[in-house]
């Protein structure tokens, strides 16, 4: 259930309405937006019967909504949300175009750097590594860990780009919510429930990944979970679904892009890293979408056109941070559409 | 890496053969045989080098696994493995067939117990409900939790059926060890690889089910996590894939039953509750590979098909526990093959 | 659309109503039923307008039909469709079980009478093999052509069992018209509308392969694009989809049965041979829901579980022909559910 | 098996190799290369022995293939399969972008010419529009037929445009064969292995759209089909695949492009009309892979950004014939890759 405030209805008018909302059993979610604000309604118990809020003062309508998710829709938002970072011009799901790359794994002080000072040069605003690793087999390294998340901190330190890394269960988030500026949930996790709740009462914004065989409804119910928690600032992200197609790992799902973005407010971000699992599949998959795992000059390339190509599309890319010069051993990239 | 230890290796000779292992920083899963026994070894740091195990007292070879799985493998362990339940002649994956019945999720004492009365006359061995539910939206019911738990506890206590229900995070794995006889493990967790080392930390039997998407080897792979614990009690499920096609939730794989028992001696059951979704279709699915959610008088049919039919195969169902007489209102079942 | 005529309204009427139908520039498909006959009506210039059939003699109701097909559905024959063949109690979809059974192709005529003998001795009412084999590779044996269709129309002679056999080309489909009893249209051809077309202009039975991804209601349309052309002898054939899954070729969809028995009056056989593609995966599957490629030994044990599992949901198989001794090759069979 | 000439063989000698391997029973496909001639050998009867090739005149070496597939592969032709059309430097698989354009159906002449018009100045040097239409329902419109080719023909008179339209069977391709100047085989088709070999037999170029559920080695092997009769000219299409997803109809795979392109010479498009469904996604689709069904000023908003990214790639798009001025309906485009 939605409720939609007049455009001027004031602070103190919405704040009623949320307590009101509260005092019935159920969550309210305040989202302000450019005209008006709207509150969204959460609660196992059902629907509040009807009534019971149409009089209040401020009150423009209440609207029952069919749809399953509610927090996530342009119905509740009609702005799209943009992921600020302090400090910086840097967005993703602004007019600018978000640019994350970095290697799969962090395995060293000396290779993340390495990495880091390449994209960096090259313009990504976002340093992803991986410290928690959840790999299919038991044998397989598994990550660094804590002393992974600290080498991200100081890479961002010294490059200034904002950090995002995965957080596999309970302990790790709490400790990529203290080191990283992004709390990434993989594909793999995405319906565990547990996890997402821990996350939408995270300070930090989610890059939720979409599922290998998620529907696009169960993938907004994913960052529903999140935001019904409270933890507005979610970006979703495309990675490839599975089908019967063998000359890929996976099958790199584009249409889905300007699906989420007609029915959510929320940002999606495209990584290519997992559609295709050869390099040279790389470039022209990124030139489309994003991009993956790359030889450092393959990735100055890809950039140098994707630079001109979002010129085409009236985007750019703005830099972060100060620019030291490094060389990169492999570098897997990722774009904000 | 295998060792295989000859026929008349002496427990003496395993265990200092496992010593060794784990000297040199790997971990060594002894599994005794009928005719001989053979120790898996598992870790992260690769092989262990050529020749450290090969002379050994008792040793007969040391043999490199191609697969990614190895405590999984028939390789590992020729014959079945039978998971025995302490107190009665109900097992799963011995030659007698588990019949697993329930309600979706457990809703109150009085519908558990109405439930339980019903499917346990029928000939139900295992009595399923979920207390922690995975739902795809946060706005539905999430199961009673731990007091569901304890009512399950009194159905076994009262009927004497075994008790199997789904942990979804570390806490909730916690209290189902200690009220429930197995732990399920559901589909959307299969590979919430931090939940399977949990669980192969515990010290019931886990029920594992086929993620939605997931190969054959994938589905090994996860039950290597909770065996790589050591935990050897698992039991996989077949739940139904998802597919393209449209007239039912998902798509159940029978095929992978001849499959699991080619290359694994874990035993192997069969959910038809989510692969029809339809009622209709519940009684010819479940003929063909077990049950489904049924109307009490269809499932008293079923059994009674499955019973004829289970003996043109050799095998048959045994009772468990004592046979109060109630009505039942909806009834999910499974069967191990 | 659909004209319900009345239980009593006499044959003349119901000419009276087709040659009504007709004169409006539509085709009508009489379906007699038990109690009533029901008038499909098809035709590409969109509905009769309202009014125009109602008030005839005999007719009871005139039903706009929502679905896309009609001739397939219940809704115009709500009796089972049973295709009967002249001189024999075989049928397919009748109570008793239909066993279809034969080699891959047709090699040659030794061949064929050695497969044939075998699964006639078996039970086998239907002896199928390829003559003209739809060949993935264009360099591969791709069938013996009309010499494969005498061979298998002399195996009729001898053993009394009726041939189905593929064809994949208007000109190959009058050979096997004329050849055989059956005319199988192969998945890779389900959507081939000409062949379909001409299909439903032949005088003998057609039995459709579903396509390897093909939703329910395509393969109704299918049927249909066969049945409004005048044939309603139509068997489908499901015989595994195309999954991500990569333990078998194919994903067979048993749960297709039940949707097909529900909707539609055609009945449906399962095809296992192409949903396993390995031997030791055959019995497992064919219990389930018919058979697949074995050697003689495994066909017989096979048949012999079959025909108990027949009794216990009040089906039997009925032989056919006479039967001779002979030892067979190897044998891809099917089964009517 | 594949021969490859020396660089300086002779026409006479690679004719003598030609007709040796002819005399064999085989069939011979000499591919003249920039720097030398291979001569692909295909045929039912196996591989040819040892031995027998390898001594002759201007023979370089004898390879044989184990790909099934091998006049496609690249391994026989390494340069780019580019199709030209006489009188025009429109091309396929060329440098320049071959922009196809049309409605889905042919209608009328108005409505013919009123989209090609509007293409035809926005960019298009191909016009596509269909006069036998693969409709999954037998009472949906079927198409013009001849009629619809011949105002084809009309459109290529009066706008220079080349003409592609689909053949669905026997019948339909002589037609198009004589009205057309690409022949497209559809997704339904794709392995109707009598109208490949058809199509293979036609003195057009062929445009092969790829399955609904069809691998890259089928795709290959169905082109395979084509060229084995003597018929290089094959263009590949994307044109999306069958899913789980319900977002779109299929799932456009662009990441078959650079797959298609590394182990093939054949020129590959992409057609993005049925992997969207809908308008709202056909703009960000296109600019990622091609065009869909758009309104007319969507269109040429889309060929103007396509311009732009295919100047940032190094590639252009030539116009073709003259440019009279009228407005269109519904356009349904596709590009090459």
């Amino acid at each position: 259930m939605l409720v939609v405030m007049q455009a001027h209805a004031t602070e103190e008018q919405v704040r009623a309405v949320c307590q009101k909302i509260e005092s019935l059993g159920y969550r309210a979610h305040p989202m302000p937006g450019a005209t008006r604000t709207a509150i969204g309604i959460t609660g196992n118990q059902g629907e509040i019967e009807q009534g019971a809020l149409d009089e209040m003062a401020g009150v423009q309508e209440v609207i029952r909504v069919s749809k399953p998710y509610k927090l996530v829709s342009r119905d509740v938002k009609e702005e799209n949300t943009v992921i600020r970072f302090a400090g910086t011009a840097a967005t993703i799901g602004g007019k600018n175009l978000a640019i994350i790359a970095g290697p799969c794994a962090i395995e060293s002080r000396e290779q993340a750097f390495a990495v880091a000072g390449h994209v960096h040069r090259a313009g990504a605003q976002f340093f992803r590594g991986g410290a928690y690793k959840p790999r299919t087999s038991p044998y397989t390294f598994q990550g660094m860990g804590e002393e992974g998340l600290r080498i991200m901190a100081e890479v961002r330190d010294q490059f200034g780009m904002k950090i995002i890394t995965e957080a596999i269960d309970h302990e790790s988030l709490d400790l990529v919510e203290h080191y990283a500026d992004v709390i990434q949930i993989g594909a793999r996790n995405m319906q565990n429930f547990s996890l997402l709740k821990r996350a939408g009462r995270a300070k930090k914004p989610v890059l939720l990944k979409r599922g290998m065989s998620a529907t696009l409804e169960e993938f907004f119910m994913a960052a529903e979970y999140i935001m019904s928690e409270g933890n507005y600032n979610v970006v979703l992200c495309e990675r490839g679904v599975r089908t019967f197609a063998d000359h890929t790992r996976n099958t790199l799902d584009l249409s889905l892009v300007p699906a989420v973005q007609r029915l959510s407010h929320l940002p999606i971000v495209v990584d290519p890293s997992h559609g295709t699992g050869k390099r040279n599949k790389v470039t022209p998959m990124s030139r489309a979408s994003g991009m993956q795992s790359l030889y450092p000059e393959q990735f100055d390339d890809l950039m140098m056109q994707v630079r001109q190509i979002a010129a085409v599309v009236g985007r750019e890319i703005v830099p972060i941070g100060s620019a030291p010069k490094r060389s990169a051993a492999e570098i897997v990239p990722a774009v904000a559409r």
